[in-house]
Order: C-alpha cells, then structure tokens, then sequence
C-alpha cells in the first residue's frame, strides 16, 4: 500500500505491506489524515520513531472482531494500552507503560492507505460530521483534556498562550465556559479566526502585567514557559501543552513561594470532542489551510514546515 | 531590648528599639522562638533581608486594639497583608503582593523580646498545649497547607522525600489522613522517629522503582527535585516545598507526557495546625534537639547550622 514513513528520512513509498490486524483490533482504510507538529518533531527525531507517521484521522472500518464496527466511520485514540496493568486498571490507559502510539511509538499511522488500531480505540462519526470535521477530533480531544485535568471557573481569567493549530482549538473548547479569556499570540491572520468568533486577542507585545487564574502554554516551543509563567497570579495554575527537545531552567523556589501549579497535559477524550464538533460549537473549518493527496505528502510535509501554516491535511482516496 | 539581627552579619544587639504597634496591629512579648532552615538562608542573602530574624514563635499579647487579646498566649501567621487588595479581598492574603513576612520580608522578627503583628494574625493557644509545642504552630500550618491544596485520597500511595524538620511534621500529617505513606531520607536516627510512630521509612538509597500517586518534596536543596520527580507515576502530583537560592533543570516534556502535576507550597493555616497540636495527634517533642537562651543566640545558629540538627529554640525570657 502506499505510505508515507520515516526511517531515517521522510518517504513516499507504494510497496509498505498492508496491516494485518492482530486479535482485538481493527483495520481501518484511512479516507483523511491531518499533520500535526508532533509529525515534525517526530522527523526531527522525537521518540526515535520509524514506520509510517500520522496520527489524526478519520476512515471506515474493513476488518473488525467487533461486527458493529465493519463499515462505520470511525476516528480513534492513539493510545494502544494493553488493558491489563495496573495503570490501565485504574483507569489511566493512556498512560499504560506497555502502550504504543499511532505514528508516534512503535505503532504504524495514519499517512497510509490502511491502519490498525484497538476496537476499543474507535468511536464512530456521528453523521452531521464531514471528514474535514471529524479529522480534527484528536487535536480536539487534547484541548478536551485540559478540563478534564483543570477545573475551569466561568469566573476565571484565562490566557491562551499561542496561535497555532492547537492553541486556536484550546482557546474554542475553553472559552466554552464561560471564563473571561485572553489570547495572546503572533499571527495577527490566525487570531483574526478567535475574533471573529468573538474571543479577545492580543499580540505578544501588546500584553503587559497580565495576571491570570489559569494559564495554557500552547507555543510549542521553550521559551513559551518563561512567558507563560510570567502571567500566572499566585496560586493560579499553569497548563503545559508543548512537547519539544531538551530542558528549561525552571526557578521552582518561586513556584513555592507564589504556591503555582504547574499541570502537564497530553491526549484526551474523543466523545466530547466529537459532541462539541456535532455541536457545531468549534470552528474547524477555518484552521484547514490545505488539503493534499497522499501522493503529494512530501509537499504536504513541506508545506505544513513552513511558518504560520496552519492545518494540512491529506486525502488518501 | 535585646535582638538578633542580621544587618549583613549576624549580630545579637541589645540596644534594638522596642517596636511601636502601628493601628491594627499588637505588641507581641516572645516567650519562645524556633529557628527555621528559611533564617539560615535569609542568613546567607535569601530575600535581601536586613532586621531581627526569626519567624517561629509563641508569645503573650502585651498591648492591642481588640482587648480580649490583650494578656493572651498566641502563635502569628507570619504574612501581613494589607487586607485590601484584590488578593486579598479574593481570600488570599499569603499572597497579598504588599504583604511584609515575619522576619522575613521588611518586617521585623521574633527573636527579640517583642515583636509586632496584626491582631488578625494572632491565634490564641490552646491552654493544654506547652510552649514547646505551640511554637511548632507555624511549621506545622506549613505541613497542613499540602491538604488544602491537595485533595489526598486515603488509597492514595505517597512518598515524602527529606528527613528534616518540616519532612518529619508533613510526613506526621499526611500519614493522618490513613494514605499508603513512605518517607525517604537520609537520617536514621531522624527517620526513627518516625517509624516509632508506625511510619514507614526507608533510606533513599533503598528505594529504587517507586511510583506514587502524590510525592512531596521536603528536601529543602536543588537535586532534591529530580529524585521526587522519578517517584511520581503518570497523572500524580509532586508538591514542592523546598525553597533556595537559583534555578533548575527540568524536563517540561516529560511533565506533559505524563501529564504530571507540579504545585508550590509554602505557609498554611494555623487553626488546623493548633488543633492537631491540641489532640497530641502530631509529635513535636523528639523534634526539639536543644533551647538556648536568646543570649546565645549566636551559638544556637551555629548548632542549627550544623548538619543532621533538628529544631533548635530560643528562650527568650
């Protein structure tokens, strides 16, 4: 099948075999497929993976134990826990130790003609969705996890910290709420997508002694935490959504004295994403800014490479 | 009257001026006094402080607006806020930004005769307890703040990584709440006081592979934050208590992987702290290694400076 892989560098090939799904799990022929920076970082080496990237998308069931499943349309979770540890007993299965991860660790993605996951990983596309809609439930399930983590007062002043694919999806799901929130960023066209939505923004240089109950890091990069940290007040709350290389130095004695949490958070719920986007309530739409056929992938990675691209997707058939 | 002061050295004067207690706040007459690892770092320029050290104390009520506290035994919380700011107002007056601290911060301390607090500060001690164990109040309201920020579960696996003074209060307090506790140290003979208590103890190079749900750091140096972070699972909280001079390193990518909680802790409530005193449910008394007379105060920071002491007092009259 044709497959977009990193083994060392980024490839197109025709002749990736086909997956076999092992007991438990389905095989699922990918229709879209979205590219996510952590499908850049992963080319620059992030977890030390090889096989075929991709982790956001949307496809139809072909194989399944579960017969329910054959033929639905289905997005996934891209944890594969093994169900049966500790961690996974108690409900945490995300964080399995034994876990792989769709186009991330040890797993094959989603840039593929077919890909297999868990059963218990899908959940079904309510019709209302287009793919284009539906493709963004997982980025939109790890802005989901942040109310699962925090608890978010409508009485909160909240900052957004960055405007990318992430940050513009975090500032949708949170300003839900109710809560009085503020997002700061650097490409005046992306946040022209939140205000007109009517959710306030600023640029970076335009905020000042800003000091707010809880703060999200969506930057994506290590000098966002410096930035970020400045605005939390004390006992206010600090969200990290970046992953990147390496280590920041952290003045912790001043978390202390300012009593600060700091609450990393990674990937979350599918169902409420894809209730809040059958709800119509999260403006996707506006994020795509192009869709590319999987044989183009090498000019879709490229494309999504470049500064201040927002969301590429790729169409498999 | 006679004080230990810091003015750039540590000197013991007997000439310092009597305070005058501005509206609102009481004349303090110090009976008992502890010294805290924070007076050894103020001692060695943490916060720039220049005045009478010293913020662990109890004491009678000399002179006050509000007449029933007048003759009164009390212990203080350190922090005077100013009460209205929006900080305050917000119920958070530790972190009123105009706040001064107690021998801390622009206020003078309790290792003098008298000191000076707001009357809203001062909790009366409960008859049954001593002296000796009332001036424990403040640390151990310190050891109580870790509940009210962090909702520990009874099931809850936990680990208290130091053996020092505030390791042995927080690890009396949280062992209270009936968790899976274990407190790693370095000290024997500390950590036998512990286990005298039925508080399981190990060395901290006996342990190896731990995973707990909540860990708290009260190690009170930099490196004790890497060995508290490796302790805790996936989804768990690291509290932090320990304050010091610079910065560290830390893996912010790790932290969002496993979705880890960090939060500050610093002063906490004293009315709880008073009456887990007054049931006799917190043993203060194997904490006290010695009580000088404030006339050697100088020789009583020495033996506070030394290595593996616990609390050192100062009697003041």
């Amino acid at each position: 099948m044709k497959a977009l892989i990193y083994d060392g560098e980024l490839r197109l090939v025709t002749d990736y075999p086909r997956p076999e799904p092992p007991p438990g799990e389905a095989l699922v022929r990918v229709t879209l497929a979205g590219i996510c920076n952590t499908d850049l970082e992963v080319v620059r080496g992030y977890m030390g993976f090889h096989g075929v990237l991709g982790h956001e998308f949307v496809g139809v069931v072909e194989d399944c134990g579960v017969p329910e499943l054959v033929g639905q349309r289905v997005v996934g979770d891209i944890n594969a826990a093994c169900g049966n540890c500790p961690t996974c007993r108690a409900g945490r299965p995300t964080h399995c130790p034994q876990r792989t991860t769709l186009g991330i660790d040890r797993r094959d993605g989603a840039f593929a003609e077919f890909l297999t996951l868990p059963a218990v990983n899908l959940f079904p596309v309510p019709d209302q969705l287009s793919d284009r809609e539906a493709v963004f439930a997982e980025p939109l399930a790890a802005a989901c996890e942040i109310l699962e983590q925090v608890h978010l007062h409508p009485t909160d002043r909240v900052v957004v910290l960055g405007d990318g694919k992430l940050g513009l999806l975090v500032a949708q799901v949170l300003s839900l709420t109710g809560c009085d929130l503020l997002v700061v960023g650097r490409h005046p066209q992306k946040l022209v997508i939140l205000r007109q939505r009517g959710i306030p923004t600023a640029l970076g240089d335009e905020v000042a002694n800003v000091q707010a109950d809880v703060v999200v890091d969506c930057t994506g990069h290590p000098d966002g935490f410096l930035a970020a940290r400045a605005m939390v007040r004390p006992r206010g709350t600090l969200v990290l959504k970046s992953t990147f290389h390496g280590v920041n130095q952290v003045d912790l004695t001043s978390l202390v004295v300012d009593e600060v949490q700091l609450i990393g958070s990674r990937c979350g719920p599918f169902a409420p994403a894809l209730r809040l986007l059958a709800r119509k309530l999260i403006d996707v739409e506006s994020l795509i800014d192009a869709v590319y056929p999987l044989d183009q992938a090498l000019a879709a990675f490229e494309r999504a490479s470049t500064k201040g691209t927002l969301k590429i997707l790729l169409e498999v058939e």
